[in-house]
């Protein structure tokens, strides 16, 4: 009998790099809660439907429920019910664990206050936890600070700095304030200070929102001058972001001044985007992509969608990320519906004689793990 | 034995509400005429090609030959003739009721002349057809009784209303008249009226179009202030449109307008970009979609277009039409291909062991019948 | 026993019309000349990675391999070891004439100094070769004679009028230059040479570059007035493209413009704008389409956007192509992937008793081989 590991056996169990994730709750969770938790949406979930009735929330009971000790296809009354009865701690715990991720880069800069932080999510997972430092949320921080506009480049550039010392890469949600449809270059020092006039004038002394594409562009360029990989949300995300403007293609041009600079551009889940994604991933050397936050939310269609993530790009350009926050299910299920959908994308071309197995396996742990561990310098954990 | 009922069943057998409709011709039809009502092209098929060599001609042959008594398959020739020696009425009565949809909510504002209209539809099927108002086509009519630019306004306001009052629904198609790149802020008064003095002062009396983006947004804010749902179609038409500038996420912030007036917006066909549809249906609340006329058109690739229509969307926000016009083959297709690829994306789940069947039952239901009795107030049919 | 041909043989021995392809490599190629030929990146490939670790690289292994006389699945070192054994012509010899590929129509505007021309690829395959010419690369031509702006346009329609005489159809490369936001109509005369003058007055002697798009404009519809077949890249290529300026229906205007000169438009390519370009295909009678290059740089995923290329589309109106430039990898797999992917998507529809086994046939043979056939006047071939 052969003794060659399969792909299933070895996806099963290999300690995915989950390179852009944020908190599990802390939390309990009563239904309205939890509900708006598990959608991309803001609003309150209308009176005539809920969103377990969805690809997520189907994925929810079927995949969720074993781990917390109940039958496959639970109903979500009995779901919420045993999560109630276990607890937030335990909850997270065992979907954490559960979800054999290796090694967490968590991305702090959304209400952090309502989710574990990057030690709180190593604790609870039992494994390593690393940070991803968001730059709008650094000078909306700085902002705050009774700064005045001449001073701000300065001073958020020192705090950049300083917060990258402890981090292992950066992110931005320019994708969120303002689009992707922006002017590619550097701001002059001038037009920030003057952008920055505008803003302190105007922003609410306890909560600042960058907006503005001039200081979102120096933002960019601050976290470039870093030198540590930068992830930037793109396509699919909340009600926020105007979808089309959020295509990676627009993205183009900067990508092209970003290139010179040595630093590596990871777009984030891309959807519906994800093929445009995959051709700057194929003819920038320093572009990568993952379809995160869409694996979750198209539940048994998200082999579908790792199927088609797998077209252009060059296999060493692809990451596994759940953008999980808040609910444990989320990262639960990003692990497990990534692990399921590339082992089907996979195991069909090895079937058809088109891949090898070696082949197959080889893929599934550069795309699940060491393309994460080259990009972000990551040491093997122990 | 198992008594269960089997989702094939269900479905084959569930009285759709076709939300989005329009009247089967009542005319006989000679093969250039068919041909030219089985694409969207409106030009005459060229010299080289037949159109039923096409997914849709390939699904005439298959699906509706057998309905009108010949073999799966028949060649164009023998089914034109079968065609022709039934009759439309019979070709009408066999293809509507044959398809099994329960209700039609009619649109009639297209070339109403050439095709049954909401009582004929009731007849020739055999069940309940309601009416949606077309709003541009309203508007003209208005236009085209001598009305002044001053009185234009409320006079359309006053035949509006009193349209609706015996409809279901309205309908905008302000996709082939400007696309959807529109400033998304409801126009004034004052400039309605003054693109109401331009248009009349050069629209030919015997066919106003209105094309002009002012009073576009003023019948679709007009048609908001109705209350009823307003569907609108997207993405994919005939020739008339700049597809890409019928993609649904340039709606974004016209959609957020909306949002407070308590109004369902309901997107039709969308391809390509049912995505970005089933996106929009996630993250607001009164926002809907359904891949109608794409279905048709996609034939034996329908049901992988149904699959990516199951991905972001929660099941509540999904629904069925055929967007048939002529030809009641595209009524019975619409149906017909729906159901099948509507069963072939939950089947698979279903055996996959990640669906139950109860669910995949109650999901169909909900996507075929029950969101739009819904969404549209309808009473149960008799 | 049945006699009737099978879809799966006939498609291995169809004699393919490459309607789009360039020369083969005429020289031996090292490791790192090869892997960059095998990408649309410009770049270098990085050290971090091998190109061989894509779609494309893994197809090759697969199925070139044994071609060269190897096992399926060679390593790249075998491969390439091998490939220098044999050296380039006999290289191009097996993959060229086991491609099966019929018929060439080679375009060879790019770097034809580079690879085999015209004669070369018809000796190399033993099949009859034709040529494609480059509007934009004649223009260039014509630029660098040292003309004067006023001579220009006159001088330029002379050239490829003369050009045409030797070949059976034209293709441009606006999409590279400036991509298709153009304006539609065509440039007076006074335009043309004002640009001609700031063009000249600034191109370096030895190698003009046409960016501006007057120029281009100029060109496009010199190229119509030739009555020609007209190929326009669309969508995905290398990184000279903002791909989402490439869309093809960006071009709509410009198709209803040329719509009245009689002239077919072939949209190659379009990736990942496919599925817009069988919408144009469907409603303009002129418009054509492939899906080319994707279908390369797919691999295993190619059936998969063969598939989506088969929706809208009437079969008269999709063309194969391989648009291989260099390594005669691409010309085989162009081809062998086609009928992989074709015969895939086919054979399901056939099995689920949605088509008949002649009418696939039929189709296949259509997009394969007779419609270009018919759009180029091509003779059949000895």
């Amino acid at each position: 009998m052969s003794t060659e590991p399969r792909l299933e056996d070895v996806v099963a169990a290999l300690p995915l790099v989950d390179h852009h994730v944020h908190g599990a709750s802390a939390v309990d969770l009563d239904r309205p809660a939890f509900e708006t938790l598990v959608t991309e949406s803001d609003r309150p979930i209308p009176p005539f439907m809920t969103q377990f009735d969805s690809q997520i929330g189907f994925a929810i009971r079927r995949w969720c429920a074993p781990v917390l000790g109940l039958s496959a296809h639970a109903s979500p009354e009995d779901y919420l019910a045993r999560r109630a009865e276990l607890g937030a701690a335990e909850v997270n715990r065992r979907l954490l664990r559960g979800s054999g991720i290796g090694r967490f880069l968590v991305e702090t800069g959304y209400r952090g206050e309502d989710v574990l932080g990057v030690a709180g999510m190593a604790e609870a997972s039992d494994r390593p936890a690393a940070e991803i430092v968001r730059i709008e949320r650094v000078l909306e921080e700085v902002a705050a600070t009774g700064v005045s506009a001449a001073e701000l480049p300065g001073r958020f550039r020192e705090e950049l700095a300083a917060r990258c010392a402890g981090a292992v890469g950066l992110k931005s949600i320019v994708a969120y304030r303002y689009g992707f449809a922006f002017d590619p270059e550097p701001p002059s020092e001038r037009e920030v200070v003057d952008a920055a006039g505008r803003w302190l004038a105007t922003a609410p002394e306890n909560g600042p929102r960058v907006e503005d594409p001039v200081l979102l562009r120096f933002g960019l360029w601050t976290g470039v001058a870093q030198g540590l990989p930068l992830q930037l949300h793109a396509g699919y995300g909340d009600p926020d972001v105007e979808l089309h403007l959020c295509d990676p293609l627009l993205l183009t041009r900067w990508l092209k001044l970003v290139e010179p600079h040595g630093v590596d551009v990871l777009l984030l889940h891309c959807y519906p985007y994800h093929r445009n994604a995959g051709y700057l991933a194929q003819v920038f050397p320093h572009v990568y992509f993952d379809v995160g936050l869409a694996v979750n939310y198209t539940g048994s269609r998200s082999g579908a969608v790792i199927a088609e993530s797998l077209e252009l790009a060059p296999f060493a350009k692809i990451l596994f990320s759940s953008d999980a926050w808040g609910p444990a299910e989320l990262h639960y299920l990003g692990a497990h519906l990534f692990r399921r959908g590339l082992c089907e994308a996979l195991r069909s071309w090895v079937d058809a004689g088109q891949w090898t197995e070696p082949d197959a396996i080889r893929v599934a742990t550069m795309i699940g793990a060491t393309n994460a561990s080259r990009v972000y310098g990551l040491e093997p954990a122990e």
